[in-house]
């Protein structure tokens, strides 16, 4: 690290989807060289035309000579690495990756390089794609990184620089804290919104079913956004994070039991104290965004 | 209806809050003559200061040469309306409403006025009160109207004349299958985004509480947005539609029992299939909002 400004000589990302794309924007931007390594011919003619990388290639060779790689590959590939890419991935380099889970991750990735660490920078639009990278995605952003006392530290420090330069918010926790709380406030809004929809588009009453349509507005819209997200998202969420998920749903069951009965019972004071209640958490939850 | 563009020699509104204040500033923009009925002092001056209505008061005798009153009041005062107002409205006027259920605001109103027409505009923001009336609320939204075999064909039809003049999507529909439609689109996203807030608000482990907090973004921030909102609406819809309500919360049940059941059993691809599923129905239900 000679160039106080430029920390990297080279960045790799494997993965020029959505978060590997706008990585590859904002650290050209930045001034960084980039080697961008993506698997068909096809990404590589639009990530090229994009200029997501300096360097995009479908040959691992190319992360040959960076000090740092980011492997922006969604989950299920991630957690299944292929040979060719860990034989690729220089010894000398910082390893980094942007898992929406961190234990599995971390559980995996520390036995296959010695300067890995986990990253989960909280940055996501509706797109993915080589088609979806954008500037400045992460800026305001939560990065969060999951070490624990076998990270390297000197490797854990560049992962900050990288994130601050960014202008990311540098968050360090407990990888499995991290899944329950992701687990909480990313993978169970999926699978209840999920459910929503399901309800919904299972009503056999053919002009009540229609009505609906009809009326649809902002309170479905929003409720339902991440429930009618990407399919394979949320399947590798559910799959890679089952059991803080499993156990994020039983809570929530018996929250839904405790509204259920109220109404069943015609408590309206408790209903409404519910709703009083959870106006508050939602406020409290939002709050620090703007702080 | 001498004047072709000004059906309405007065128009009574009702209440001033957000549905009320914006009917008075749009129906005085198209140049009509608006009443405002309010309860409190406090807010006939903001009205009144905000040009709601040309005449506003707190006496509801204003409302004695009106054509027309629209009833803006919260749903539990539709409900309980006062004798006051009840004697207040002329019998040759056409009366309306703005409740999101209509079932037992039909039953009971027809009994009240012979010229009751109950309709269901489906405009609202995240505002309420005498501050947040606004221009073109109704604009390219849907009216809905639930006449039954007795409503008054000619009342129908100047309810029809006033959702045209607001720029409003006419759609007249049964009245239980109107409150059935609300219920799965509108009533039981409250519910189960409530129920997501308690669920999250009641995470025991400050650690994971916190990280959470640092964490949740728009996703659950879209997720939770209804159930984070007014509590007394969210209560009056459970108590005012409730059997509608208890079933599609049984039939929301039955879908989160399959999700679940999906990952207990790590069946991944059923899981996949269905929010392949989720993402095809939420498509279907916005994509009239374009056509």
């Amino acid at each position: 690290m000679e160039n106080k400004t430029k920390p990297f000589g080279c960045i790799g990302i494997v993965g020029l989807g959505l978060i590997g794309g706008s990585l590859g924007l904002d650290l050209q931007s930045l001034g960084w060289n980039v080697h961008g390594l993506v698997h068909r011919e096809t990404t590589l003619k639009r990530a090229k035309a994009r200029r997501l990388a300096q360097v995009v290639s479908t040959d691992a060779k190319i992360l040959a000579d960076c000090d740092l790689v980011i492997i922006a590959l969604p989950l299920e590939n991630l957690l299944r690495p292929s040979a060719e890419l860990i034989n690729a991935l220089p010894e000398s380099a910082v390893i980094t990756d942007v898992g929406s889970v961190k234990e599995p991750v971390l559980n995996l990735w520390k036995q296959l390089h010695p300067k890995f660490v986990a990253s989960h920078p909280m940055a996501g639009t509706n797109n993915s794609g080589v088609e979806s990278g954008q500037l400045g995605l992460f800026r305001q952003r939560a990065w969060v990184t999951t070490p624990d006392n076998e990270t390297d530290p000197k490797a854990l420090e560049m992962i900050h620089q990288l994130a601050t330069a960014l202008e990311s918010h540098w968050i360090t926790a407990n990888a499995k804290k991290h899944d329950q709380a992701v687990a909480l406030i990313s993978h169970l809004p999926v699978l209840i919104s999920a459910a929503l929809l399901r309800t919904i588009g299972k009503e056999h009453d053919k002009n009540i079913h229609e009505l609906a349509k009809l009326l649809a507005s902002s309170g479905f819209s929003d409720t339902t956004r991440v429930g009618g997200g990407n399919p394979e998202l949320g399947t590798a969420m559910a799959a890679n994070n089952t059991s803080s998920v499993l156990q994020s749903l039983s809570s929530y069951r018996e929250s839904l039991d405790l509204i259920e009965e109220a109404i069943l019972s015609k408590n309206w004071q408790l209903l409404n104290a519910e709703l009083e209640q959870t106006k508050t958490i939602r406020s409290s939850f939002l709050k620090k965004k703007t702080d």
